[in-house]
């Protein structure tokens, strides 16, 4: 859990001022999303482990609200659950909108152990979430960055935040162990 | 209700044999479908009342196995539950496997009013549903045919048949009266 990689910040969120100020605060703001993404990103993993131990695929999500909370988490339950759409995000914004009483988690950020696929970004945008915050990258899904962007398409309603790579040799070794396990098994 | 129209069969099966049985075998096969699909965006519509009657956008979805058997039910929740992934065909695709006991849904039909949006059309291809079957094209968000082609992508692990404009006008009149009867009544 102590592997904090450097990670790609896409876009930094500066406060107004002047311009000496406004650099003063825009490097403190960026320390201080860095650190808040790396524990968003521990609290992942954290769930994506309980999926593994279940014997799930092992990829974990959270959602905080404004002032940094975590008031959901969710890890992957597609096989346990013998439910398609129960992917990590999925769950944890089925729940955080339960603990918030609105479909909408606008001031929010997701942390996901792994990119997003169309059923979970389209999701992410369907809740106009702030901020998403995720892992490793998927070659094979991934539809915030790899295979689409749905995140950030001007042509739909919403458009989130991205902050990418965080924490993502971790989230990455974790799939690749599960998977190498799951074949040494003789599992599909 | 009854007020079928004319749709598109993008793409119809055709049983194996000699030329001419294989024409007529088509030609009835096409009209069988095209009953089948009818018949299912019809429970679709009725689903989608339900919505309306209680205040939430008009939307319905059925799911049907290989034999034709509607399996599942659902119609869009978002406002009712304040659950931003509560659409309908999620929520279908959500019981039919419960129904079934499968995450996996290959063989079944799932038929909706609007065209499925990201998340919807990511769960379809997640649920590795055989066909979609869908009425209106949502020119603001259908992932399917308009904005993306997401249940037919080569790069994704699985395709669908695409069924387009079954009743269209019904389901799109439904959206239409729901959301000037809401702005009459000053709601946004």
């Amino acid at each position: 859990m102590s592997n904090i990689r450097p990670f790609k910040v896409e876009f930094v969120r500066c406060w107004r001022g002047g311009v000496g100020v406004s650099i003063i605060a825009c490097m403190t703001k960026t320390c201080e999303s860095e650190f808040q993404y790396a524990r968003l990103m521990e609290a992942a993993i954290e769930q994506a482990l309980l999926a593994q131990d279940q014997g799930d695929v092992p990829i974990g999500a959270v959602i905080a609200n404004g002032d940094g909370e975590i008031i959901a988490s969710a890890y992957n339950r597609r096989i346990i659950d013998a439910d398609p759409t129960a992917h990590a995000e999925v769950l944890a914004i089925r729940a955080a909108a339960d603990v918030i009483g609105d479909w909408r988690l606008g001031g929010c950020t997701l942390a996901v152990t792994l990119e997003p696929c169309c059923m979970c970004a389209g999701a992410i945008v369907l809740a106009r979430l702030d901020t998403v915050v995720y892992g490793a990258t998927d070659p094979k899904a991934g539809a915030v960055d790899t295979l689409y962007h749905i995140c950030n398409d001007e042509r739909l309603n919403h458009r989130c935040e991205i902050i990418s790579g965080v924490n993502a040799a971790v989230c990455g070794n974790l799939l690749t162990d599960f998977f190498r396990a799951q074949r040494a098994a003789g599992k599909k």
